[in-house]
């Protein structure tokens, strides 16, 4: 693929030309003269969005106001949406919910994992995670460890090292991230599932970075649990409910113990004992946020109208056209890849170290040229398919060099620093 | 007060014509035809909503992008509603956040609980409820004494029972609702609280039917920890987040089990454990879902504007008048009070029991006069001071009569259950 990038602005120019999937950059609000390259953290608006909160404001809750827990579908939003989004994760009906965040999602996760290798192997008490996974992801396994207080424990891996070195007859639940949120490196989904088995554990995946980015498929993997993210690759919203994902063969294994009345098999008898539904609505909890969670729904449908392979071979080109460009033009400068170059191994965004970095992304943004930066030193440029071309990336690497070479970012204004997400 | 209850129309509409509170119904989008009786389990749309959800929409997601964290404030808000709010709940700043859902508040509040407790009595393991309560209440305490599994459990009083009888040396904490969603009975919370206390045991407040509706003082009655609803005296919208408020004393003393990375005393640094903020701020979780945040605070400063002793005075006022007139009507036709007479125990709904209660409402609702049902039997009249007056009072119970008068809840459409929330 590196023989067919383009090597002039006018390639680039002339590739967009031709993009089967340019027809949906229109679908999203993008400010002029932006340069959007932190998609993986907060995806921009879909245009539908103002219909839609629109609709859910003013006809949904200003004038059905209760009625539209039944009549506006509220109250099975959660599992529309997750149906809706099983297509993106190699996943049927029935089998995803959209609800609370992915922390949650990941206890709810964690603590099924845990309670199934209660009764099958006691002796299993290891979560084993990544200490370079989204740092959440290990908070949440200390948080339940520790409550418990009953020898269970999290032991993390550290990057390089074979995680089959960490996988003993103790561990219960293996959590790992698809892609990684720093370095944008990507797990064989497939392959790492099948070894966590054959250790005897449970495969947890965090899909936050992948889901609407790379190809997911967990019937396919046989993964145990998958969590994620809607406001990333999905585009449904500041801080839009998350998901999880529970393998049909475990639904109905357990009772989560994040037990909330949504999840109960008859909600609205009022029983005064808990009783979960059976399938995947027993890892509801409580009520959701109904304006956030209807404009999940936006984005998903831009999502399912592109082909994922087309996004797929056009988030390789463009990232491999950002190595390229970086690679043709950085001696010198102190730029160091960290995302792998390995198409397998690379997920949706590219990554650099350097030193500097801090100040280099905030003189980036200052010309509209946003990525995002990541402790420590990591600069971080997300590219996604359905709003990026080749010539967005030309012109966010020209923006790069023009600040390296002059030093543009050796400012006061931009070492500054601020708090950022 | 009884004797200045107004006893015709008339009079209804001269005391609305004087209501210092009037004023505050224009501050509401409810539809025309309507005479909404359910703000105490979803509150009508606030007139700014629309403004708001436009600039989070447009301006802060749209072109804001993920700056937004930072320029729009958006990780602050949780805090900064929290702050405004406390001022409704007799608690300071730094006191309560907005997060999460009601269900996962409690479980948080009961797990710091517990904490607390297996260092200072271990040998209380008992948690104790109300049969009564609101279901996910007991539901969430029955999911974490049995993922726990270290013979915690969960002991539920019947009502009419003294909360006493209870309180023996196995309790660690008594998780009661201040109002309670069916009948509208309310509990002291200053001579509770002393009592659970002088047991040994710590008191859980759950606020949701309390919130903007009646006078808090969480500060003044000692309580550990609270609870609570956005959406339903609060108009903050379907679903939206909800409060939790920790007595200060208690706030340091322990981490609380659903530890993501927005309780980290530093969530950008990306450290590999977790060390929780000092504060309120380690009751945060995940990533929150913005847009149906922002909007809490357009009901909140609607409440916040308006005197909470006048609220509280008028409805009562209206829930008297309510009661008067059905009594003066409603001799054989099967309505049982159910909501306390006493005011001192009232909260700021009515209801009743009537064997046909769910096609009774269904009448009602079909010519637009909106409460709801709750198992068993129950008919539950929510009054909201800020956009109810004495005249909605009267035309709802007449409505009320001439379905009960003339059986028009007695036809097939009215009979068939729905889901109602």
């Amino acid at each position: 693929m590196e023989a067919t990038l383009p090597t002039t602005r006018d390639d680039c120019l002339a590739a967009d030309a031709s993009d089967p999937l340019r027809r949906f950059r229109k679908e999203f609000a993008l400010p002029e003269g932006v340069i959007y390259l932190d998609g993986n953290s907060l995806g921009p608006r879909p245009r539908s969005s103002s219909a839609t909160a629109t609709r859910v404001l003013e006809q949904e809750w200003g004038t059905g106001l209760i009625r539209s827990w039944n009549t506006a579908g509220w109250f099975e939003l959660p599992g529309r949406l997750g149906d809706k989004l099983a297509a993106l994760l190699g996943a049927g009906p029935g089998e995803v919910v959209v609800t609370d965040t992915t922390s949650l999602n990941l206890f709810k996760s964690l603590a099924a994992a845990l309670r199934i290798q209660r009764e099958a192997a006691p002796e299993r008490k290891v979560i084993v995670t990544e200490r370079d996974n989204f740092p959440t992801d290990i908070y949440m396994a200390e948080g339940m460890v520790d409550f418990l207080d009953q020898g269970y424990s999290v032991r993390l891996i550290d990057e390089g090292l074979p995680l089959e070195a960490a996988l003993g007859g103790d561990v219960a639940a293996v959590a790992l991230s698809h892609v990684n949120y720093r370095t944008g490196a990507m797990w064989d989904m497939a392959a790492t599932t099948s070894a966590v088995h054959r250790a005897g554990a449970l495969a947890v995946w965090d899909l936050a970075h992948a889901a609407g980015a790379v190809p997911v498929d967990l019937r396919g993997a046989g993964a145990d649990f998958a969590v994620g993210c809607t406001y990333k690759y999905l585009n449904g919203g500041p801080g839009s409910p998350a998901f999880i994902w529970v393998n049909a063969r475990h639904q109905d294994r357990f009772w989560q113990p994040l037990s909330g009345w949504w999840g109960h098999a008859r909600p609205f008898a009022m029983e005064d004992s808990y009783e979960p539904v059976t399938g995947i609505g027993r890892f509801l909890c409580g009520t959701q946020p109904m304006l956030s969670m209807a404009l999940v729904e936006c984005g998903l449908d831009v999502s399912l109208a592109a082909d994922m392979g087309a996004v797929r071979e056009k988030s390789l080109r463009l990232t491999d056209l950002f190595i390229s460009l970086v690679e043709a033009r950085g001696a010198g400068h102190g730029l160091e890849l960290v995302t792998p170059r390995e198409h397998a191994r690379r997920g949706s965004h590219v990554s650099y170290a350097h030193p500097e970095g801090y100040a280099i992304m905030q003189a980036l943004i200052a010309r509209g040229v946003i990525g995002d930066y990541r402790e420590p030193h990591v600069l971080r440029f997300g590219i996604t398919p359905l709003y990026l071309g080749c010539t967005d990336v030309w012109d966010a690497v020209d923006a790069l060099f023009d600040i390296l070479d002059n030093r543009l970012w050796d400012a006061p204004e931009f070492r500054e620093r601020l708090q950022v997400t």
